[in-house]
């Protein structure tokens, strides 16, 4: 077993010690001396730690088990798995990578604006702006290449103008509708969404993939026939 | 708004229809008729509900809040996240695409045999054979090139024998460290770690990253100048 060594550039006691940078951002505090740009690796660990609060984001859906609510982390994680598991069905030439990569990306802006149920309409009206601003803040966090590709993530699975963003975009309206298909309706049948409402979104999915805009057409036609989701 | 249309393929009501596939895996049953290859979407929908449960996987660190557990799929899409904020700290010529795959895989294996702490000697001596049966049979629900595919994927994470591997189990090591060191300790504390044996840990990241190794060893001997940490 490797002992405790304590490293030779280091004091003994205390935070502030001769050449390290005490920096507080965002409430946590760094001492950073051994990177070779202390400025860019702060601002990296500011992001990562701010971003651990996706993890607190709760959504309308449950997992699979209906056992809870599922939070924006763990979703956006099944997605980038589900980017892996049915790629062959996006457009053939979609860059997968990029998929997977603005799924990660793609929820991180609701960390201040929060969740905004798809079948809520008042709060869709106003989600971009409270995006925007958002994005500002928290993409606002990395150095500045970063902060303009992760942004540069975002605002393409915004745009849904490319076959990736269009794709991406498909996941995430497939994967709650497979958590409802399997809890006898879920939150379909807690607030009272019918079949039509639900058909709209499974045309962003068809837009994204024919394939799996097909199926979700069929998993909607198999709820209503089962009574878990209203005509 | 779009109204619901019920597609003609399929019938009035019930499950079982002209030319529908019913079928039953794991407990969930499909009726797909849509798809081109319907053994192959059943194989990847089955995963793909399966793996749900990983978000009911708890470990022993928590949020960097401190606020409750964290569970292993959001800890898997912290990693991610991590690869493309830490990117440039892995050796040059690294796989970064790789990395973030094997990250989202890495943990699948204790759907089956759970989260193994790696401070619980007992556990980790038989933690190899629990985590191979769950290898079979959770990558084995896929069609046979997907299994090879994400079972290389957490093999090579296993082996630790790549750049790209090293690389990913570094962050995977720093990952709980900074929500400990950001929580006064938090675990440390609670299982009695030591400085010792988290400097363990430390060099496994300073061998998939001598500047991430370099930091987490200033962490390690500040929580210990702080007193959240035992020499």
């Amino acid at each position: 077993m490797t002992g405790y060594r304590r490293p030779p550039c280091l004091a003994r006691a205390g935070d502030v010690r001769d050449g390290a940078r005490s920096v507080i951002t965002g409430g946590y505090a760094y001492a950073v001396t051994t990177v070779p740009d202390q400025d860019r690796f702060i601002a990296q660990l500011a992001f990562t730690l701010e971003i651990d609060k996706l993890k607190r984001i709760i959504r309308r859906n449950t997992l699979v088990d209906g056992s809870r609510r599922e939070n924006d982390a763990e979703h956006s994680w099944h997605l980038a798995m589900m980017a892996l598991v049915f790629g062959e069905y996006a457009p053939p030439g979609t860059d997968l990578r990029r998929v997977g990569l603005m799924l990660l990306v793609h929820d991180l802006v609701e960390i201040d604006a929060g969740d905004t149920f798809v079948y809520d309409s008042t709060a869709v009206a106003d989600q971009t702006a409270r995006e925007r601003a958002a994005a500002d803040r928290i993409f606002g966090l990395l150095p500045k290449d970063q902060e303009v590709e992760l942004r540069g993530l975002w605002e393409e699975f915004e745009e849904r103008a490319t076959p990736e963003a269009r794709f991406a975009r498909a996941l995430d309206r497939l994967a709650p509708m497979l958590a409802n298909f399997h809890t006898e309706g879920g939150t379909w049948a807690l607030y009272k969404v019918t079949a039509g409402q639900v058909m709209e979104k499974v045309e962003l999915i068809r837009e994204g993939s024919p394939t799996l805009g097909d199926y979700a057409a069929e998993l909607v036609d198999t709820a209503v026939a089962r009574g878990h989701l209203a005509p």
